[in-house]
């Protein structure tokens, strides 16, 4: 952290309408991650939202008191230069994107999911290019900067800039954060009377010790069969006797794999009566930049809570606090398995609990693996590394065993057909497969 | 070997239509593999099949004019009684059980296979008790002897064998020499100017190296769309852009897992059209039994070759002989993993190129394992360890446990019901599943 | 910790000189270590040492005003059942022992150190045993207590705890301590601001990360030839070029492997000018014990510190607390390995870096393990490895195999000669050997 | 083997005294290896041997009758050009440098040996750089050539070459053969009914495993205290309770390891007494190259066999045929590790059993790795991974600490003056060490 005069830090997908809680919370730190610039970046075709959540960003500042420089940019190696932290939110493609993703799938009887199976392949398609582009910056411009990636699929972009850069890059997510946190509710004690032990990839964990105060509270976790249950994924309950046997309790998005028929028709009916998710989704946002527009509003508001993305501010804020101030806490993150996960390769990402250190995090070794879930892991993480080559190679050929192996794609058939379609229905964004 | 008046060897099941195949093997290579004895043993049930068979036996081996001496017995304990070679090949329940495990999965919309997906996993539940059994049997009386498993699923209860006893156990199945066989014949090579690198598990390989007079033929052998079908599998070409960028020549029974919906359609259809295939094979049965009374066939009629278990005969026979004579020749078994495949356990039983020395198997290392076949050896394994944990214990929660992590069945909804009624049609042959 | 009481500590081996650096601690940090019951425990023949000693702990304990009883007995079984932390500092054989271990090498021209080499090898011989007794007390009597083990060598009695009782053990040394004492003052930082990675043993680790708030000092620790070493071991200076590029700051004890000959002239000298050093130990123990028994002395005396154990009050109050408190802060630990030194075996005992839990220790994994080291700790872990296991069986062939793979020892022939000589001279503490 | 018309062999080296074992080799395999043409390679100031011991090799040919083409050449890109198989057998340094080898550490107490210790490391940084000088001419001329590396220390030197260039290149010692012969003898059976399997490195083995039709001759092979010893290592019988319990028969060459001390004082005596051995061993060459002249010597002559290289041929032209025949039979042979020592790096040389396919040696996985052994094979492959690394690099530093950690060197200090002493004496053969 070469900057003694306060540190600086860059947002980029500054725009977002999710930047207001991330401007919270390094206000709220500020005593413990001393900023001094903020740089808030995005692209032209995101000018005017950037302007309109940067100027609240402004205000939310300045009424701080704090003395926090806030610079709106489109000059993303202008801000990048000399950043001592830089995160990333991004979606390559917008909404309608994201619409496709979630759609095209339930066509052929498959999930449509942003960030797993067909519709998080494509999503890892359009979006791998563009983070190891920034990275090239990042090499260039600020080598010594640490990238905070929330970017989705997290753990799929992270595991591309391990392997492809040189950066030093950390995936992100909510979800452990608000596993914590309902614990601690639960049982009204401080988090850092918790100790959750977090075992497998982003998106697809299972939580193999829950200890409170030292005491095991793992079955009576697994007894509890409407379990953890975020507000953006249907609820289905889980089988009793399937939960208390399986090891862990389950990430909420591994019911895509466990119940597979009864999401799918839930996403199937919800299509035919609510419309695309992705459309609602875009009205929320339209809201929410209405709201930003008021040039008397000077803090984040209340109807930003509702939109699903908890905890991301305080999982950045954490995490760049800790790694500024080398507190050698624990928090759950994605990182290089490096032996953590024997049966993975030591460059694939995982989801797993660190010490942060000043240099960066030490992940722990995990001290149970239930072998029910080894196999899923290792079948996505199959998936995974194969799309992953595809997004840098733009090889057809690799983005069909891909799919193929993806376990909610269930034949050689339906991969070939979908990734037909969705490729084609993506072609504005994915320049690597359709070069002449 | 103690025995130096020639070797004594034992079928377990030896009433199976099958064992005209052995002795012809036996007869065969008598030079090679000096048997004294051969001792047919089967069940009280099973009496007169074995007598059958058995008497069909002694004809062939006196026109050989060896001097074999052929015993048929239902006492197990004074066949097995310092035996040098023993081999099982049985059905636990017999072909009605199996004319269930092939049905009852379609009526939930999963794949109905004798070794594989939820009817592997019933036949592995009647099975590997019994083998266990056995096992203690040989371990009192015949500690040296070497058992060669056929029993399907193979590779499950050579795995539950080397987990549980001490019996030198390997196990065994004709696809290996059916494929070297094959690419014999294609060349017009001698099989020994052959090598296949078989990557996997039994029933779940993948060839990642054939070479045939030391030159590389896998690329021609990926573009064969056809591919190396055998005739009790439906016929359903591959993808040629998916096999060829697949990395190995899949094993047939890949058919199941990345062509589920085409394969799972002809099995629906063909019990529609065919009635239950067990009943087919039930008549072929009863046919070849007819024929084996006849007083004056004294040789292996040629109605045995359509059965569908061409080569059987050869493998056991060939690996007796490597083992006796210690020939330290290359064969593809069922052993334990130690190593090989690095993300398995030492104890999980692989399908491997393996040195036969005069003290067993040594396994070859694999030179290639595509990034493509990982997740699922990784998943069905995953599968087959829960299950084989379940056959041994009884244990409700691990049989479900088991079948929901099978990549064939779609849900802990579906894996739930068809265990519950699998079970219960199953009652007969499960006593730890049943005990009050 | 289920004494909502308090605290029950024992100490094994009470009667020690250096009881009175433990009670101080204890007072210290009451606070945060709610010690309600400490029991001071001690063999027959140690009985006055035990009262002198535990006298002096009453009078400190009184004029802390804390409400602590504290007990002494030789009765081991009362003073563990129930217990919460066991710590253990005993000397089987006593000073006497340590003398001959210390010089009956020298006239062979080998090392005599007290806790490696041949005396080392001694000294484990009549501890294991003792230890593993105790632990079958703790095992049932107090299940669920932490063992912290002092007992020198540390690492080997830690690991044979480890592999023949399920007792919760740790080792634990002073050195890891030490070091980042003397950095915290060199750079004139907190501790907690000093990240110091440990790499390897017990007495045997190199240290080859020392970030100073985030900066990179191993260069400049690696140039300093005087290097950091403890007062009890002669001060020879290392070689400039060796150390700059051995990758890691090695231990003190190091200086006998890297250093054999003059560190041998050194001991063989001292013997020649000061006599055998464990008499004058002797010497400084009667003065302490002198002092101890003046009944107007409440407080640990000056002249204890001279004494050389610096820290070990402190290292244990330390893990106390944290493992009480769950503190999640990082300690230098001898562990099991688990896959942390990839090239040594799961059980294998290692120092190294912890976040310690409520529920224990998790190792941290290494991120630079120099190629340089590697042989070194591998050749003395074969060593430890054949010891332990002579130690349990009496085993005089694994007893040779371990002296003679020690890589202080030049050749089965002396190996052959010390170790009778040394085991005759053991005798009476080693009745495994001397069995009839 | 493109060439259809026959194999193109060369050997580098080929004015050594050993040719014309191997060209007699060549001779009686014929049938099974069909070389069409013979090159023998050498630098220029080897002319008058290459001349003379080629003309001798023309005349043997000329007398077999075959049609061979033998080349006499000091041109080796024209030599290695299309060349099928190579092999090298190099000194460089002459034999002066191996007296200096062997004679500078006993100076300083240090065993003096040509291919382990100092001058087994003086010896790898005089010849790594040339040979992998000459593999930069096999990648560019014969990239699908096989290279037999006789050169020693050879698996120092094949190391090297796996981990710097693309040749295929095989290690290959006559010690193995040399065992099996023995026991061939011993139990009067053929040398393909013996299984031994052999654990560690080149020049650094034991044998863990000794089947003699099938039957387990261990026990037997360590209770026999003059063990097996060739001809060039002075005998020193081993200590029986030390054999019997080490768990595999000791490669003569651990006697410089385990008797350190009498070993030393032999070679202390021996120089003495008889001078340098290189000395003794210049004139027994000198007089073979007396016989060779002799225009009607057309065969090998008798006296080569004292010269103590027996089998040497023989190992060569066996691994020869079966690369070009693809025999499957096993060898031991010195490659890449991959796994099969479970603790050194998968990049380490090994020696180990091997199938040799036509596309090369597959290593066997090892049955048994006593403990005892561990450490020992870590120590040395620490000292030569260090080598290796100073070899190629120049640097001093890497050099000092490969020394100084090479189990015979006592400490820094002597490693320290014995690497100045001994690199000063090899100047003129270490250009990366010296450059300005």
């Amino acid at each position: 952290m070469p900057n003694n005069k306060g540190l600086k830090i860059v947002v980029i997908g500054g725009g977002s309408s999710y930047t207001p809680e991330l401007v919270e919370g390094f206000i709220r730190f500020h005593a413990e991650l001393p900023i001094r610039e903020l740089w808030l970046v995005d692209i032209e075709a995101g000018l005017h939202k950037l302007n309109t959540v940067g100027n609240l960003a402004k205000r939310m500042v300045e009424r701080s008191g704090l003395s926090i420089d806030v610079y709106l940019t489109t000059d993303r190696r202008k801000a990048i230069e000399g950043a001592d932290f830089i995160s990333t939110q991004m979606r390559v493609g917008m909404l309608e994107a994201r619409g496709r993703d979630e759609t095209i799938p339930l066509k052929y009887g498959v999930i449509g999911q942003e960030t797993t199976g067909p519709g998080g392949m494509m999503k890892a398609l359009r979006t791998i290019p563009v983070l190891l582009d920034i990275c090239r910056d990042i090499e260039e411009l600020a080598p010594e900067a640490w990238l905070l990636n929330f970017t989705n699929p997290a753990g799929m972009v992270t595991e591309a800039i391990l392997k492809y850069t040189n950066v030093r890059s950390i995936g992100l997510c909510n979800a452990p954060i608000g596993f914590i946190k309902q614990i601690s509710k639960q049982y009204e004690v401080e988090p850092d009377r918790i100790y959750a032990e977090f075992v497998g990839l982003n998106h697809l964990h299972w939580i193999t010790r829950v200890d409170v105060n030292g005491e095991d509270k793992l079955p009576e976790q697994l007894s509890d069969k409407d379990g953890f249950t975020a507000s953006n994924v249907p609820q289905q309950a889980w089988d009793p006797r399937f939960l208390r046997s399986l090891g862990g309790v389950p990430s909420y998005y591994l019911k895509y794999f466990y119940m597979t028929d009864a999401m799918l028709a839930d996403q199937q009916q919800s299509l035919l009566r609510d419309g695309n998710r992705a459309v609602v989704v875009k009205q929320v946002e339209d809201e929410l930049f209405k709201l930003y527009e008021d040039p008397d509003l000077n803090e984040k508001p209340k109807q930003l809570e509702k939109r699903g993305g908890a905890f991301y501010s305080e999982a950045a804020v954490n995490l760049m606090k800790s790694l500024y101030n080398g507190t050698n806490d624990i928090q759950t993150l994605n990182v290089a398995n490096r032996g953590i996960i024997d049966f993975l390769p030591d460059n694939a990402c995982i989801e797993v609990n660190c010490v942060v250190t000043k240099n960066g995090p030490l992940p722990l070794p995990l001290t149970k693996v239930p072998t029910q879930v080894k196999g899923l892991i290792h079948a996505v993480k199959t998936y995974e590394q194969l799309a992953i080559e595809a997004a840098v190679t733009g090889n057809r050929d690799l983005a069909l065993q891909a799919m193929t192996h993806h376990p909610l794609v269930p034949s050689v058939h339906v991969a070939s057909q979908l990734l037909d379609e969705m490729l084609e229905a993506n072609r504005a964004y994915l320049p690597l497969f359709f070069q002449d």
